[in-house]
């Protein structure tokens, strides 16, 4: 694989990852929206073919990885060599940029609608600091859009849900293989694990929002931050390094675990 | 491909596409439907089962385009020939049509019992040019049925939003060769991008509904200005434009990235 | 194929469509039931997954007909014997009664607690013969979870909605080998075609809840007649013959269109 | 098949199987959960995609039983091996109780939030034995994330509907080979089972919660009894039998007929 098909492919199927799954936030909870108030279960759907569109489109190109804690966990497995490790990082932390941008296009006048509503305004999170971190809401309407957060602000078990949740998006992908003939992420392989994706979302991603992968929260994190959006409230910088740390620590284990009882 | 396979295949496809597509807005919108409030999750499921009901009978016979800007985005790659292009665009403008007049015939006593509904009629979308262009409802009910409108009337960012959506689903079609041995729109293909249909309406159909097809739009507009619907309000022919060269822009630009970046 | 296979896996695989399909709408809609309510979508995927698991028991035994449409419309097409038709009737209408009786005894608790409580029984809708055929509810709840009935009673529209539903399903059906290289109904062939049909359910099922399947109709209406419950009402015989001339007229449509057009 | 890999397989699938089994009840289920109220449909589809996860990973390892009433009927059809029984049953259970603690971890502070509301405390389930056979409700809410429980409490009722939902399950499972070119559970297989566990859900699982699997009831029963949680109530051990005998009578029949009729 070369280094223009591993930037490429994530950069594109990244944005795509994000675009859609940011979408189906901005969609669910946004003012003025066809779908506001379509709940969970359009949320989980949402996420998961956005997975399936940026695996189906990156995956003949770089892999898909699209995350991170796939990306470490396929390096510890072996099936990624270390030496692209950093491009691969780079362009999946760019293309999340770049697809948070496009939900903010694609939502415009609903952004101006939701945020300049006087109900809104006055709900906006606290600014970042003056969280009380055991019974504040983890984020705003706005900044769900973008990042996650968690329902009850706990490190160690936000942690532990992350971990989990990561831990079973990896098994799902490094033991693909292994009923498959030694077939990479081919089109099957991304409807399944987009599916599976849907289902970490329904029972692991009530209590934080199921970041599962560190640059799908960092990157649209980092765009809120940059936006000149009105009354956005802040970026809630205190929770970023959970969705980040959380996914790297599951998908690690997962691949210690793949290496030592399933390869 | 024959011209007899082209028209033949073009023209139930898209007519079958319509008729699911339109028929879902009926069934969940029209007075003494069973399915009356089934909410935004059905309608995107129900028009992803409709791309795939029609990519599935048109797929080994047309290749299932079912939409100009599939043609056009393949005919800029070079999966089809230009010289092709005028047929398969008049058969998917004759099947949205025929397509949309079978919705009708479906559910004509609901059309009835909905347009003769006190309540409704008092709640008729203004005639088209009274329409005040920043704050009015885009469309009614039974417009709603045929055609998409947008929640916040604002030219640029609704563009933008159909532009950005059908950039995703040729995207997606393009690159499907990539990882799948170079097949074409196979069934599994016809699966999967019907999925990735239901992620764009999850994600990017809350401002304007998701047309992401000049036909699937302007076919069944057409219709609905010519059927003999009591109070049925008018079809909004102001709007009209935006879901026709929004997505024939979309899909000019996936085909141009792709033929840059991924070819 | 031997009259045995044609048997035993149309029998079989009726039985499981009616059960599972039956199924879904009395745990929608029966009380004491955990999922009362869960609503149309569900009830759409219940039966989409019905068709599946009667498809997927019994394609590789009798071909999965499952439903008399299916086999007049291939047996027009020239993919069944007609010789064969009689055997496969018969044992589909009596899987659809074993269904119906299976469903009968998983929710026998839910059919009482329904049937006794007071607020249902004076429900009741009115005997056969006496419904007022413009405006009565089409069907109680508890014959609603055996057969089909209108929103809207009017003989055209009702007939005209069951052909066209049944014309899709037929008309995807007759087409699959078309793109799959000649294949029968295999397990993406059976997958595809179940979620073809909740696309019809979602799309087309607003007016008469889409029997497209005579035996689908009237074998659990035969069983509700014969079942031993209380307050049970009539069964609704005066509509009875819509759910099957209609789908049996949609069927022979389709069979008819794919030979003149893409045989 | 080696020790080792049913071992691996069977515990690992089977966790997971449980872990997002209970997670979406969790999910559905506890207070300060994103998920709170999404519904039924939620859940039948959270079951569906923990069956996908499960099968996937373990399919190609231990061919994915994850269910005694599935590895009792492949023995008595011939597939399983009766002396690699005993792992198999032993690896289940051990999954389903990592799984079940692996959600307590998951949703922790839901868990404690829920417990702890008093209007939750006053409504926990009456201890088993003090339980009104007739009319008190199967299971509380936190029991619940745990194991199943009935609607309506009816020994024979309750058994008949699991016999009958975990025969569906088996035969579909048996007879997927005839339609896949004798295939195991490759990844479509899997697919396709866990759609299928969807429709039972959805179809079947108004009476009792659906339980279909010994150990997805028995391993969680035991952990819920163990688990210092405060205010959870009995574990119902009075019901605890019949989600345990009623899938195995029903996969022995399946097995039955699957043997006698299909074989």
């Amino acid at each position: 694989m070369s280094s223009s098909d591993i930037f490429i492919g994530e950069t594109t199927g990244t944005a795509l990852l994000i675009l859609l799954g940011g979408g189906v936030c901005a969609a669910v909870t946004l003012k003025r929206s066809k779908a506001q108030g379509a709940g969970w279960l359009s949320i989980t759907f949402g996420w998961g073919f956005a997975v399936l569109t940026g695996a189906y489109v990156a995956g003949g190109v770089s892999g898909a990885h699209l995350n991170p804690a796939v990306t470490i966990g396929l390096a510890i497995e072996g099936g990624t060599k270390w030496s692209d490790v950093p491009l691969y990082l780079v362009s999946e932390l760019l293309g999340a940029m770049i697809g948070a941008v496009l939900v903010w296009l694609a939502y415009l006048g609903q952004f101006q609608a939701h945020l300049t509503d006087p109900e809104i305004v006055g709900a906006q999170p606290a600014e970042e600091g003056l969280v009380d971190q055991k019974s504040a809401p983890a984020a705003g309407p706005v900044l769900g859009v973008f990042s996650t957060g968690p329902e009850i602000r706990h490190v160690v078990q936000n942690l532990l849900t992350e971990i989990i949740g990561t831990f079973v998006l990896l098994i799902a992908i490094l033991t693909q293989g292994l009923n498959n003939n030694g077939d990479g992420l081919g089109p099957l392989g991304a409807l399944i694990t987009s599916l599976v994706v849907v289902g970490i979302g329904l029972s692991l991603g009530g209590p934080t929002g199921y970041a599962i992968n560190p640059v799908r929260d960092l990157g649209p994190r980092i765009v809120h931050a940059l936006l000149p959006l009105p009354n956005k409230g802040g970026s809630d910088w205190s929770y970023s390094w959970i969705p980040v740390v959380g996914p790297l620590i599951g998908g690690a284990l997962a691949a210690g675990l793949y290496n030592v009882a399933f390869a």
